[in-house]
């Protein structure tokens, strides 16, 4: 089991068939796997032998995806670079995980200089650029043009296939190791839930150094189905490449949805003329779908079923899955559809106590895992490693809670939903709300203490470039999606959101100084 | 990974629902799961160690099932006994593998006893029947009630999981070492290819023992699915369990399904009140789908779709699929629907020379095949491994070519091509025809001798018990279904057909009288 597998069945199926399209370029699966075996020969003989790192710190792009294939084809090990990160974490990750080769382009040719002048493991870089090579780099396309194409490697099963760094909360990152057999297994999930497979085309337009991403590349590569590739999230890009390149599936999160569907409302010429109807299969995760927010999908892409997935890059990384069925009217009001779903195919999931011991339904634990999709372990970490994965079981760290029909519930979610007045009100539906207003850049929705409430809806804000508003402006806006006792109650703006180093908002510091007096 | 995962993840998310339905009763998960764990722990205190062999000698029950499960559970290995086998085979099996715990049931409880009287490896036998147990052996519903449930012993990834005894051609049966990862990763190819999911209710009606079935009921206990089981074939039984347990899915040997249409053309009342609308999935191999077959088919089961699989013990079993897409008239006038299909999703398939070289599209050679289903290889027998995985590609033994868009055509099936007067003449679908003829038990056409046409065809025919027909008779049945170049111009009658171990029809020895003169 080796995730260059699907490659090489689709070189020798469908040689002709369209593997990857890029800035308006195909690329056959005979074309790109030549590429691929080309690449990897450069690698083998800039040395790398099996089992060394290779990075890559890019945005979206064809090379990217190769470089996703060509590395474990050279027998190396992936360590895609948090385009996110300070230099200072990269050197880091570069030199705990004796990273011998980088790739950069041209967003971070920069940046990866700098790195590399100080980065003590670092035998070559490779600019992969489509300008003229920098001095002390390697030529990305000489080389591929250089070598001939090499014999896979094959490492396979337990082998170590890539290195991802996970951003810690606390002190340096951790290299998550994950095997071939992880990712393999892992990317199955998607295929055996009806998704991803021959016929899909789908549009890479997460971060691609993102696990989410990469197991969407290897259920794609599995299957045989089409990359399409965009640099990065642009709402306006994104829709354009829906309709030319008649994408089929994509995966979003929550908030670039929202601002797909902004970028429509306020570019009606330009919506109307586009062809959205190919797309079938929206991917979302990190945040639940709200009904307001379901109902505007479902009008601008009627044909779309929605599918979230919870996981960890420890886990390769999903865990649930809220499937297409979950996103019913009925799933709606029944509360599903705020859960994380079900665990996928290959794993078993179970809410436990500190004892390891599964706790009862709707009692409240950590969340616990089992499957063949288990990371192989913290680089150099066996003591973060054995208390995180104890009798093979994954403690996720994520508090949790199973219903009784095997739904697995998020505490997380259960914090970001405010009592007010003994009602429920989901932080995400106000937040939904809130982004289609035309001065609203970003939102966090979180409850304050309120003397006759409980708690009260306070919406913090960042506004666009040049823009103003009102909390009364703001509150008549929200009134037309949400019920009354939903709409904020209190504002502030600030100039930007405290993220989390994967681009989460930290809502825990937006709520410490209400709660604190 | 582990083939009871799945099992305990149904156990977990699900524990009420229905697991399996046998002889009108129903356990659930839970109920299911408890008895595999006590069975478990029974085997244990038997002395089964990790790794050690556990036979079953049985028609299909929920005991075979249990059996299945249980083993692994144990840490044990499986070795299902082929019920055609004499003793003297059976026995071979048994000493080769050194199986040390044999479970019978009630049709086999004799020549079981007859095999473990001989037997040196054994040390015990289990009565898993509904009589009382007999003298020497313990009795399995004993067992049960005896035994706390044991926890898995999760042998897993490479472990052995069972010896599966394929019918040599020649000399004594080899066995075929399947591991875990072996198992698990060809059962997610069904649900991948959109099959046995967890909405299933799938009959067992092919013998358990079997491979092609043991497949059904790894994915099943993957996705959650329900399993059905019958004794064995029975066409009306199997007619009746379609509407009592409202069947979705159920694999088939192509004869069988003759043999159930034929049941409802000749119990016509009885027919006419079963509601057979829900049985939406028909699997197949061994042989094609005749355009009539298909036909008569869709009339009878319309929202049913079509899947043929390709393979062999050696790897898990599936290599290729065709796909319910590749039943649609176009396939069928374009030919496709005469091939085995493409690679399945984890799989690669390659034709290749005598040196192991790919030959060029539409050329014959061998099917070889790689993949994490090829085989751990023949248990004791390192050479006979040796040649058939070289390089990690299973050498099939089977002749076949790759045409144009990636599927394989067999060469047995070209070879049981008929070629009259210029015209292709496909047996199956003769003998398709021949089967709904009152009088006709059984059939095998071949093509004979002409000294004008090259071919004519032929027609061996077993007569049910009681009937006579003509050579007229038969032919003017015919002539009802297929073209009048396709209707036999000779016949023959014989009492039996002579089959292989595995029952397929041995069409060179029907062959050879006609064509060594």
């Amino acid at each position: 089991m080796y995730i260059t597998q699907g490659l090489h069945r689709s070189m020798q199926q469908q040689p002709d068939a369209i593997a990857v399209r890029y800035q308006g370029n195909g690329l056959t699966f005979a074309e790109f796997g030549g590429r691929v075996a080309r690449l990897a020969g450069a690698l083998r003989s800039l040395g790398i032998r099996d089992g060394e790192r290779v990075a890559m710190f890019s945005l979206n792009s064809q090379r990217f995806l190769e470089y996703l294939m060509a590395v474990p084809w050279a027998g190396g090990v992936l360590n895609p670079v948090n385009i996110r990160w300070s230099a200072a974490e990269i050197l880091y990750s570069f030199e705990d995980s004796e990273t011998a080769v980088l790739i950069v382009d041209d967003t971070y040719r920069d940046t990866g200089a700098q790195v590399a002048a100080d980065c003590r493991s670092l035998r070559h870089v490779i600019y992969a650029g489509d300008g003229e090579t920098p001095s002390g780099m390697l030529g990305y396309e000489e080389l591929i043009a250089q070598h001939e194409p090499v014999e896979d490697a094959l490492r396979h099963g337990n082998d170590l296939a890539g290195i991802f760094y996970t951003g810690g909360t606390t002190g340096f990152p951790k290299g998550v190791m994950l095997s071939h057999a992880n990712l393999y297994t892992s990317a199955m999930n998607s295929l055996m839930a009806g998704s991803l497979g021959k016929e899909a085309r789908f549009l890479h337009v997460m971060p691609m150094f993102h696990l989410a991403d990469f197991s969407a590349v290897n259920s794609l590569f599995i299957s045989g189905g089409r990359h399409v590739i965009v640099p990065s999230f642009d709402a306006g890009t994104m829709m354009e490449s829906f309709a030319s390149e008649q994408v089929t599936d994509v995966l979003l999160a929550p908030t670039m949805i929202q601002m797909g569907l902004t970028w429509l409302e306020q570019n009606p010429d330009r919506a109307a003329q586009l062809d959205l109807s190919s797309l079938t299969g929206i991917r979302y995760g990190a945040s639940p779908m709200s009904q307001a927010l379901l109902a505007r999908l479902r009008q601008r892409f009627p044909k779309a079923g929605f599918m979230q997935g919870y996981g960890m890059t420890e886990l390769s990384p999903a865990a649930t899955f809220l499937l297409r069925e979950n996103h019913s009217d009925e799933a709606v009001s029944s509360g599903k559809v705020r859960s994380v779903g079900k665990p996928v195919n290959t794993v078993e999931v179970r809410i436990v106590d500190p004892d390891g011991k599964e706790v009862p339904r709707n009692t409240v634990g950590e969340i616990a895992v089992r499957g063949p999709n288990v990371m192989l372990g913290y680089w150099k970490q066996p003591e973060a490693t054995a208390q995180a994965v104890r009798n093979g079981w994954m403690h996720t760290g994520d508090g949790g809670y199973m219903d009784d029909d095997g739904f697995v519930f998020l505490v997380d979610r259960i914090k970001d939903m405010i009592i007010s007045g003994g009602e429920n009100v989901y932080s995400a539906e106000v937040e939904n709300a809130l982004a289609s207003h035309p001065a609203i850049a970003q939102s966090a929705v979180i409850g304050v203490p309120h003397v006759k409430w409980g708690e009260s809806v306070h919406a913090v804000i960042v506004l666009r470039t040049g823009a103003s508003t009102t909390l009364e402006d703001i509150q008549a806006h929200c009134r037309a999606f949400i019920a009354g006792y939903k709409v904020p109650r209190s504002i502030e703006f600030r100039e930007a959101l405290p993220l989390s180093g994967v681009g989460k908002v930290l809502k825990n510091e937006l709520r410490k100084p209400y709660w604190n007096q």
